[in-house]
């Protein structure tokens, strides 16, 4: 039986690899790379670096094209769906062809795979198609918000508080009921500029991990909201991309 | 100067080490283990064969007495906020006597060291304290929630939905506003047995990521979460103890 593994490689630092990861990298016969086009190519620099680096055996790279997608779509979650399955089936069969039935492939997901990444389910959509059987193990990984905590040296939550992960577009729509402690991903519009009157502190973090990181942290006033939003915008405009993650923390007395 | 390492090992799974935590084990010649008495001696055994199995140089271990803790207290804030305050005082001798002002110390902390953890809190209000001086650094670590999901090969979220993080205490008060997938930790009271008429999932897991490891998931039902709790009962009476936590997925449509 052909066997697939979702492998979390971390948030940027190669050293967030964990043990299991270096073990399943080295059963590999076969890495998916999805193909995004020149755009990201420090992500896929360092994608390559961690292969170089832990893995010890022969093993071949397959690029997988990304179907295109809508990004103005009218209704959002169906264009989504679309898209996860046309993708699903671009995956079926590059796996049917690329794959022989008792070889091991896998997926490098940054971060961790459980969160805000669609790999597993991508793999889920690919074995309800029923057209190809494979086994599938999911190996988890640091996330963005457990490296930028850390970089930061303070906690996801308060004692005893709640914390909620979100995205910018949500965030957009307000400060969420009954939590004192917010992490937000996939942000491309500075949201946390809508609050900067609420006494909150910001835990901000851009390329966390690698060697262009950049951590800005304090009281979120408008004066930080736009230090950090120029910082943003000029880092972005330097590498033709960003990755930021923030924690916006409300002091819970 | 003294340094400190704070270091995640995962939430179980000696294979949960990162390569950077790895290194960090590596300089450090203090480890500072707090000394619970007997109870979670199965605990203690995993953070030694971590130690046994990682570290190549000579080092030393000191046992820090842990001050009694009111575990009824009628204001239950101020009650932690004593203890952490004891404790500080406790780490500040520990750190004042047992390392050398050249020396490296290190705190092993379960799962990830950001997550309803005191450590970073602790080493905070020692510095605070302004009597012993030190840098220190943060390792993230494989956290017991991201471990549960990769285990039941699931994510945290749904689809460009939020997610919360909190404890049973918090969850007994009602489900979160505005959330599809709660996680809950620190929950002694079966908590989710309150929720098995509203259509969730529920994605449990006891003593994840060690050869004890039990997964259970499924929709929520009464009959689901009494199977659960008795589950529960049984391997805490075998073991002394139990370590869980899960998802409650209200799924998206
Ligand atoms: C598609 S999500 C994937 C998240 C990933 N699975 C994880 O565990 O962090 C991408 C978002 O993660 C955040 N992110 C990922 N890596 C990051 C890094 N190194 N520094 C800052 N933010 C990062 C950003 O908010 C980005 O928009
Ligand atoms: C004091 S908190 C520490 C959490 C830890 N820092 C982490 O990252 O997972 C302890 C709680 O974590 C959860 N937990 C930790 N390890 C676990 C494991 N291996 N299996 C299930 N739950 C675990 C349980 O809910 C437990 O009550």
């Amino acid at each position: 039986m052909r066997k697939l593994y979702a492998i979390g490689i971390g948030a940027g630092d190669p050293e967030h690899l964990t043990v299991q990861a270096i073990d399943r990298l080295n059963r590999v016969d076969v890495f998916f790379v999805l193909d995004k086009g020149a755009e990201k190519a420090d992500l896929v620099r360092l994608r390559q670096e961690i292969l170089d680096r832990f893995v010890t055996r022969e093993y071949r790279v397959v690029l997988v094209p990304d179907p295109p997608r809508d990004r103005t779509p009218a209704d959002y979650r169906a264009a989504v769906a679309d898209w996860h399955a046309a993708r699903a089936s671009v995956y079926e069969s590059v796996i049917r062809s690329s794959l022989s039935p008792d070889e091991v492939g896998a997926f490098l997901v940054w971060g961790d795979p459980s969160l805000y990444d669609s790999t597993i389910a991508l793999i889920e959509a690919v074995l309800a198609r029923g057209n190809v059987a494979f086994e599938y193990e999911v190996v988890p990984g640091i996330s963005s918000i457990s490296a930028l905590v850390a970089r930061h040296r303070t906690t996801m939550n308060q004692i005893g508080r709640a914390v909620q992960l979100t995205t910018g577009r949500r965030l957009a729509a307000g400060w969420p009921e009954g939590v004192d402690d917010v992490f937000v991903l996939l942000d491309a519009h500075t949201t946390f500029d809508r609050f900067t009157s609420e006494g909150l502190h910001i835990f901000w973090g851009a390329y966390v991990g690698t060697p262009d990181e950049i951590l800005i942290s304090g009281p979120l006033t408008p004066a930080l909201a736009s230090h950090i939003s120029q910082t943003r915008a000029e880092a972005r405009q330097r590498h033709g991309w960003i990755m930021d993650t923030y924690l916006l923390r409300r002091p819970a007395e």
